[in-house]
């Protein structure tokens, strides 16, 4: 059975000290509603991702619910790390096409910016395995993936330099997105020259602290039907993989594990062998400027260590043969980090279906990818889209 | 497409300060695997329950998936409060029935006897809405289970003493069950001596804080024909439900609406419209003892107003018309929470194969019934199981 996105809404993203999380959600519940035209009672069910640490609403699926008229729809919380927008797409599509219901929502949404506690300082920390790497260690998320970033640059050859080209890149689309989080282009000059953070990643190397909210209203291809709906955007395939917690596991340093898996089974499923070609555009998870380079390699966009000159090829523009993060990325548009996910749907949706404004891309094969990463490389999503 | 369960395990609750929630997690899966007689190569996907604002790991899925070898196979960790454990065997069931996989653990774990932080006191007061009830009036469990309590008694009559018959027969159960936390049987006199917790609710009508952690292993029916698996307890269906986190906005407090729209769905979809002469028995979600008489009534083994009178009459008991919590409920067997909705398979499917001992019920339907409520009524999730 196909189900399709048929409406989805996205908050403005930045501090947003001015809603609780409830009111947030709204906001993007609001838009995907209307863009579907139905109201609350159309929907039988509504998975909520939060992470959740940084906020006072420890268990926020049910307020949220009820601030949104979703109560009685909503049966839990989905969580994971970084990619919980994904786990929460993941969550209703599985309900859709195994019957569970016939219209869903699927919402994400974080307030990063509200509490401190030690729980969110562990969080920053790391997205698993408290008691290994960041007790012991103290590593925090900007650590590891300096780390991938020098292993990359040990290996390849990749080069600061091709790091700042990903990050003028972020705030050059970001710039004309009136939802990120920063809005301003920046010069490879302004990104070189920014302080470091943990070598070789700078402040502009760095995706921020955000508060945000997306939603996605989902449906079946008999609903869709049945309501008239005409402008769907069809979910092709589903990957997920995940990867050990501790980075002294891991086989490599200069790639993630957990993306490679989840690209392998959503590419078999979608019959996609070649996707700078088969795909318009794609989202991928730039938490940190390296994270988009080895996401390039880690998709089959250019062969292993050639991330760093996909970028400096400029086939990641706007313009170029694989546009990605065409709305700013992680990077710029802003991560709060479950909306993240979701937000993703929301982008793929609005550039397939030609309303991406001063964004929008060439439209050819009118299928599109979004891939999501929780921790570091924890948990991996790797989805297709198509029209 | 059909979803059977071919694998159970439950590790022993109680105060676990011998394991890691990683090693407590290993003792369900081990024992679910072995009697799946698969291996972790056979599990393509898991999905675990997990509360976990109680213990070190704060997002504890990876560390954990990895510990019991299922590194690169799960994608989340899902949240329904005290319903947890029913969200995860949902997410394992629809993603089984989409297709996403064929054969799939739902493992439920918490260690909830490891930290003391504000989180957790925070979460011991509130499954939701933290900014209203809680931190306004400081508002506990018992406190408001109280409230039900009350009610109840005020509206119906029910007494203190049917509320310790609860207890009684759940302590009795419990004493024959080796993986309980309490293994010892009490008498009225001693329930009803109890000291006060929260009026009318004393010690004894309120389940304890235990560490633990059960899994099932569930596969598509083609993949069971392939596996050659004898014997199999089917999922028939699943219900799910929520309502208001606002106890103020309630609009009765003699019973939980979530568990009333969750048991409406999934009878409808199972045809049953007379439970207690179509089911061989139940697990209710008694966290008090107040909370299994209101079961009976939203799950319609009774009237309502007569679940006091339902217990009194022995109905309830193993030898009665519907035995119910026939381990010991999470009254005296324990509640770590997420553990608690797979526990509840796992003492299904335990009972529909015969295999349950000498707490064995006559089978003549082979159906059962588990039902989890997450917070005060927050979530709820009603599902039937048949051999």
């Amino acid at each position: 059975m196909r189900v399709g996105i048929i409406g989805v809404g996205c908050s403005k993203f930045g501090r947003r000290d001015d809603v609780t999380i409830q009111e947030l959600s709204y906001e993007a519940v609001k838009e995907a509603l209307d863009d579907a035209q139905l109201t609350q009672d159309d929907i039988e069910l509504s998975i909520v991702g939060c992470v959740g640490t940084r906020s006072y609403e420890l268990m926020p699926a049910v307020p949220i619910n009820e601030y949104c008229g979703f109560t009685g729809k909503g049966p839990m919380r989905v969580e994971a790390a970084c990619a919980t927008g994904s786990a929460a797409v993941y969550t209703a599509y599985t309900s859709i096409v195994s019957g569970v219901a016939d219209v869903a929502i699927a919402i994400g949404v974080e307030k990063m910016t509200e509490v401190d506690t030690p729980t969110s300082l562990a969080i920053g920390g790391r997205g698993g395995n408290y008691l290994w790497e960041f007790h012991q260690y103290g590593t925090t998320f900007p650590g590891y993936y300096a780390m991938h970033a020098s292993a990359h640059m040990a290996e390849f050859g990749t080069t600061e330099k091709q790091l700042a080209m990903v990050a003028v890149k972020a705030h050059r689309n970001a710039a004309k997105n009136p939802k990120a989080h920063f809005q301003k282009e920046i010069t490879i000059e302004d990104a070189l020259g920014s302080r470091y953070i943990t070598y070789p990643l700078k402040l502009y190397d760095c995706s921020p602290i955000s508060d945000g909210s997306a939603a996605a209203v989902m449906a079946s291809e008999e609903k869709i039907r049945e309501l008239g709906t005409d402008d769907v955007v069809w979910i092709e395939s589903v990957g997920y993989g995940s990867d050990t917690s501790n980075m002294t596991n891991r086989e490599s340093f200069v790639g993630l594990k957990a993306s490679v898996i989840a690209a392998e089974t959503t590419y078999k499923k979608a019959g996609i062998d070649r996707p700078v070609e088969q795909l318009d555009m794609a989202t991928v998870h730039d938490c940190f400027t390296i994270a988009e380079i080895m996401a390039y390699e880690d998709l089959g966009f250019c062969r292993k260590g050639e991330g760093g000159k996909f970028v400096e090829s400029g086939e990641s523009d706007l313009g170029g043969k694989l546009p990605v993060n065409t709305f700013g990325g992680l990077k710029a548009k802003g991560h709060p980090l479950a909306a993240t996910g979701v937000a993703m749907v929301y982008e793929v949706v609005k550039q397939l279906r030609g309303e991406a404004g001063n964004l929008q891309i060439d439209l050819k094969n009118y299928r599109a990818l979004t891939h999501n990463v929780g921790g570091t490389g924890h948990f991996a999503f790797v989805m297709i889209f198509g029209r």
